[in-house]
């Protein structure tokens, strides 16, 4: 199978990230790459990490530009997938990295997005119940935020097995690239280095409801979720550390076993073994996940926490994996569970 | 008034930052400075930064090389400082930047730390109640520790209000320089850039204790802290992201107005503007401590945020403020509130 | 004496670090600050490190806003200072830290900036022959560049003894504080962590004829200036590696004979001892200079490396030293040698 | 072809770097991983970020464990692979990684290293002039250091064509797992973090002979060379900044002639657009090296930099290579020009 993929956003970070797996995969061949505002420029200014690339020149984002292509991947901002998803038709495998297609509930996407609500595509993390069903031959999917990828892989065990109380509280360290390419004061690189600063504090952080619609699937209730981002001195990767109540009897081996259980034949997940806790830098540039949980009897909490790199699972390599199921190839086709390290 | 200090412990980061301060303090005169491992090496070798000190040697520590002095700061391993604090007697002013004498509970001392009680000294948070009228004319302070200083901070007001359930959660990012001077692999500069990994998870790190004792003296009642420590890939700061239950009735109003009162004639504490976050490199170098807080109504908590820096207020600065304290001079001698950002 | 100062550029970051220094300078009172496109912003949003300042309102750069004041410091884009000073009247203090007035040579001045000559003031590094006396009683200062205040010091005592050749050839490392506030791609905390990147290469920075003009005065014959800056990823620091053949005879005492005689009373230039060498990270938030030098007998070179701030002696510390000189204070009124490390 | 490759020394950066390359070499099966102090444990501890090999155990080096491989890379500390290599036989491919094959003269290993030389292997520099030939078939195999491969990269072109005179000035910024993964105070987080320093100057680098050896061979000259080695805060990356004066009639075209024709054909050097320099950061992780060149025309010195990674391309990539020539293998097997990035 030789599958022509065009991406439309491919001077950001998630459009690199997303070429540099491309690149490598066998079964993909790179057709057309569009970004407006740098239309025109060769990719090797842009991207100057893609050498084989280097001579290629973005092209305008337009119905014509993305026409012929088996998989379009759309790195846009938020609300504008829907009228590019339209003009591509019903037979192209439209892969949608931003926002617009993850909520089922229209009032939490107008809430925190401020638009009408376009829709609810399949959900593009395999890993949780029923998402690999539905991503099999989709030609729509709607790639999930970085941090509800971290958390949810993070939580969904526990909430699966009963064995957490639906009051997750999560504080996530990102890297700086998940904030984006478009130059802001607070993120330059005198104001991230040396610094830990929160944001999106209380609740108002966008991918909030994508937690509690995860977690609370996996629950069969309504969880809530204190939500706390906070910006590492790093490029990539996210650490999310998260915890709820214990449920009653809870014990170290209840917990280790359901993780045991839900991720015993996930090929990018890893449940670490007892003692060894995640950290962002043995996931950088790969597609795994790592997992580690712990039973605070004294504070009646389990802790689960997970590092991965979120433009790669937590992005581009999560758009890549869930492609790969919709299309039919073996899931983990041209991604890698080996990190860049140290 | 000269006060004359010695300093044991002079060549790690605390030891360190000690000096960077007294150098700066008016009524101090540097005295004898030791350090075991690196007796008889230039200060100029060890603390390349502290140029007026270039000069002078490090000694052995012992009782003669600390007699004589008005004030001894101890920065030792757990465990060593009753033993020099007794040969110093009782009318020297022993103020001690290790663990040994922070926790009132013998069996919490022996649970964490595996050795037998040595007391309880006068605790330096001054900022807490009733710790800056038992500081003074004290001739022992016990400084607190780097985490239990930004979290109880972040969060008394809110206890003493009555705001806050009994159920802290607690996820703290640190500079590597928390960590200490002795080489280990994991602090190798290759492993910390570009990382961020969680340790002592579970309820297991040593200052969890000396949280719970504040926490619970300002709620009145028994506080549990599920208490998780990352390893941020910098060299100082403390962000100390934590959260409760938040009781009946609760409002961003009546929380606010709790910071506000309980900060409002603290010279170090700086309740930020609302909309405006802690981050870490703005307390960079200072005794300065930044604080927010806010209400997450869909989530029922309050969520408290403090930055510090780990070696200024979180343990050199901290010691100065009490010893200043404790001699009757103006608590901010010698300290500042300007960070050295970016 | 009481000086009261007017900051004109305050929200950029040589501008709030020449606030940190006027805030414990026992001698100045903070009078006006400007800056155009954040007037009528809270210091407090921008400069929060400064929290003394915090609620202090930014007004426009002009004029009436600056009039009043025994001094002003200008830190405003090249090519602006002209104009604001000639309003300023001839007895006001004016201390300019933009490039506008370094330059003896109008044509390096014109190949380099693109623009008429503005003139020449008196050069603000006072350890450079005649620049002391020259700042005495001045109503006018030059502030020196970042990378020609770490490059003449490295090499000044050379070239005055006679033993370097005029073939320098420098490698400067800097961090990207250097390169402003004003957002841009490039200068993202993402593209900055984790790569050493050059920049200006090739004898087109602007700096190249300010060190070309220092060098040659201390050597007094005309020397090439081969310089390539570098940006590195930290905020702070410029590490100025130098080198140039050595002269008939030279050897390594003579060659630290010249230093040490040099900088023997030199407040705030130390050259190091021999077999230490100079870090970036030693002299962070300080005024000191750290210098050490060797030489390469195998190639027959002098390598002279030294480390400054330079946002503190490589911008608002210079600019303080020198308005000291120019005030008839003590040289190192508000200035401190020591570093805020690790 | 079904290569069977032990690894000496898996425990370290340069061991684990190699094996992330060999997990996705498609004709290498890893067979022995062996580390002396890390004996006995799992990968997974040692080398987190290799997840398929998490599970595999060191075992000692030794004769035994080594035996039965096609090929045997050593990643031992200088001086040791002699030993290890007379007891592997002649049949056994051995890559040594370590520097005790690389120079010519004994005379310069001896003053360099202190010890007998131990022989001259083919150098795994297959760009430099007749290298490659020299690799074809060959059964041991010498890896350059790391700045050697940056630096001898970045000038031979220039000295091939006789543009550069023999006076080459180096200055190199590297990554901190240039200098291993035994714990030192100077390589702690909290001390190269937002620090750059200078070590090894004045012509001691180990590293000097054979950038002299490599460069004099291109220029047909005995060539000198200045190399001062930095530390910056980064994990991994060199960027070169070489210069040599420039010879009678070099022009900017004649310069880029040269090196447009020196690397017209080789898969892993790229010479960028002009106007574009390297960064570390565009060859993280990839055996790519990204040069650019340039004439200063004022000072009269031709200006060359490169960036490599200094694991893959100056170590682990640069040892792949040089086994894919030698075992016959297209010479880009299993190796990568895509860099990951930001």
């Amino acid at each position: 199978m030789t599958v022509r993929a065009a991406v439309a956003g491919a001077s950001g970070y998630a459009g690199g990230e997303l070429l540099r797996l491309l690149l490598t995969h066998p079964e993909v061949e790179i057709g057309a790459l569009t970004g407006n505002s740098n239309a025109g420029k060769r990719l090797g200014a842009l991207q100057p990490q893609l050498l084989p690339l280097a001579d290629r020149t973005l092209s305008e984002t337009s119905a014509e530009a993305l026409a012929g292509h088996d998989v379009v991947f759309l790195a846009l901002p938020h609300g504008q997938s829907a009228a590019v998803a339209e003009q591509l038709g019903p037979d192209v495998l439209v892969v949608d990295m931003g926002a617009d297609f993850r909520l089922e509930d229209a009032g939490d996407w107008e809430r925190f997005y401020g638009s009408p609500h376009a829709g609810t595509w399949p959900y593009g993390l395999p890993e949780l119940p029923g998402c690999r069903a539905a991503l099999e031959g989709s030609k729509r999917i709607a790639v999930p935020g970085c941090y509800p990828t971290a958390v949810s892989l993070a939580l969904y065990p526990a909430y699966a097995a009963g064995l957490a109380g639906p009051d997750a509280v999560i504080v996530a360290a990102s890297g700086a690239s998940g904030a984006g390419r478009t130059p802001k004061p607070h993120l330059l690189g005198s104001e991230v280095m040396g610094s830990m600063s929160p944001y999106g504090v209380g609740g108002v952080h966008r991918h909030t409801p994508e937690m509690i619609q995860n977690l609370s699937a996996a629950a069969g209730e309504r969880v809530t979720v204190s939500f706390t981002p906070t910006l590492a001195p790093m490029s990539r990767g996210i650490l999310a550390t998260c915890s709820a109540t214990a449920t009653e009897g809870v014990t170290g081996e209840s917990l280790r076993a359901a993780y045991t259980k839900a991720y015993a034949d996930e090929p990018f997940v890893h449940l670490l073994p007892e003692g060894q806790w995640p950290a962002t830098a043995s996931v950088h540039g790969s597609n795994a996940v790592q997992v580690q949980v712990a039973h605070d009897e004294a504070a009646g909490r389990i802790i689960a926490i997970s590092a991965i790199d979120n433009l790669t699972k937590g992005t581009a390599g999560g758009a890549v994996q869930s492609m790969n199921i919709a299309l039919g190839l073996p899931e983990d086709t041209g991604l890698s569970t080996i990190g860049v390290a140290p």
